[in-house]
């Protein structure tokens, strides 16, 4: 052990069994409370958490960076593996493998590997192609006076991938024009880690500065966000006080 | 199929058997190339492909939508599957649909879980970290005038992203230092779809737009990106004229 963490690795984090997330709340620290919250009804799962306070940067401290790279939250970390505990960054990432570790029965996915590569693909397309663009819209669009040509950008973008995951769900580039209630699986698709993923950020989809009208013409991505939310794990991954630090400064890991 | 496949499908896309790629030379469409001529090396795998002319926007048609909702290249088509073909879009998505159909001796990945959670991270890594920032750096740094915020701000990311990947091969945050040759697997690590993916996009590392002096400050990295560029199916992948519309105009599909 004592290599694998460095000598001034937080003892919460070090002595941590079992497995143990370092997360704060945003949005892809949600996705991993969320199905980790799943996972504990539907499997009596446990786990530990540690909260790290984003403004004194402790993810980028040399005791992190040695367990993830690249610097960033959520990281998952099984302390049940030998010779030594695995670390597992990126969110995405993290999904799958608690989806290979522990969600045997396959409640949120699939044995069949071509409804697999479903969840596989939706779970991608978000990663690379919708959180991006979310997190810089973000960016620019609280930027006054610079920044305009970045702000359409990825306004316009972050519309265009809204519109392609409504088409989906809608069914209207189908030739059954069949909707859907999730992304992935057959028929109307089941609820799986790939809406997790996504769901993580679409969630705010009222909040995330976009127009009116413009929300209006998502009619089916507006009512997958409300299905989803409306599950309790869920609510507890993405809202509880859990993950709060000010209700749990207990959790916070600092050095 | 009737209904699988649009009515203005191109015969050729509609006709094909076995694996077939809708791709074009990007770098994501590289990634596809290189996984298959990786295997058609190792395995003898067979597959056939169709270039999309992406000036025409062939890619956002009805017929493509149907395909891949996203309207992106490259997209992959199995057409062995029963009751109709299985359609695979997102590049990292492919490379892992590819590795679990054919790469049954984990040539390119790994039968332990563990070290296949490696797999999955750099890979994922890559995907939501490291190809949208390349990406918005391409575009933002030949606009004369507009969008300097953004130009700096991707600027910036891709560095820190290219020094996340160099410390990793460096092994500088490890405990024992030891500098690794490949992205994921144990001691110096062995070549698998991690690299494939990552590598579509930083071969370009000299060519990309940034400082000589901080290239030189990314050794580990530019060592990666000759090393995985020798190889054979790599070079014919990114490369080799078998995915030129201007050598093999016959495989250009267009309505």
């Amino acid at each position: 052990m004592s290599e694998f963490y460095a000598p001034e690795t937080p003892s919460r984090v070090k002595n941590a069994t079992g497995l143990h997330l370092i997360t704060a709340l945003t949005p892809n620290g949600r996705k991993a409370h969320i199905y980790l919250e799943e996972l504990k009804d539907a499997y009596g799962l446990a786990f530990t958490i540690s909260l790290i306070d984003l403004d004194t940067e402790e993810q980028k401290k040399p005791w992190f960076l040695r367990l993830n790279p690249n610097g960033r939250i959520p990281l998952l970390i099984d302390n049940t593996t030998t010779p030594h505990p695995h670390p597992v960054m990126e969110s995405s990432a993290i999904l799958l493998y608690l989806y290979h570790k522990v969600d045997r029965a396959h409640k949120f996915g699939f044995a069949d590997p071509l409804l697999q590569s479903q969840v596989l693909q939706w779970t991608a397309f978000w990663a690379a192609s919708g959180q991006p663009v979310q997190g810089q819209w973000n960016y620019f669009r609280r930027r006054e006076g610079e920044g305009d040509a970045a702000k359409k950008r990825f306004h316009d973008e972050l519309l265009r991938v809204y519109h392609v995951l409504d088409a989906h769900l809608s069914g209207r580039y189908t030739a059954s024009s069949r909707a859907r209630e999730y992304l992935a699986g057959p028929g109307a698709g089941q609820y799986t880690l790939a809406d997790i993923n996504a769901w993580a950020w679409v969630r705010n989809l009222r909040g995330v500065g976009l127009e009116e009208g413009a929300l209006a013409r998502l009619p089916a991505l507006a009512a997958w966000v409300e299905r989803v939310g409306a599950r309790g794990p869920v609510q507890r991954g993405a809202l509880g006080e859990g993950y709060d630090e000010v209700v749990h400064p207990e959790l916070v890991v600092r050095t």
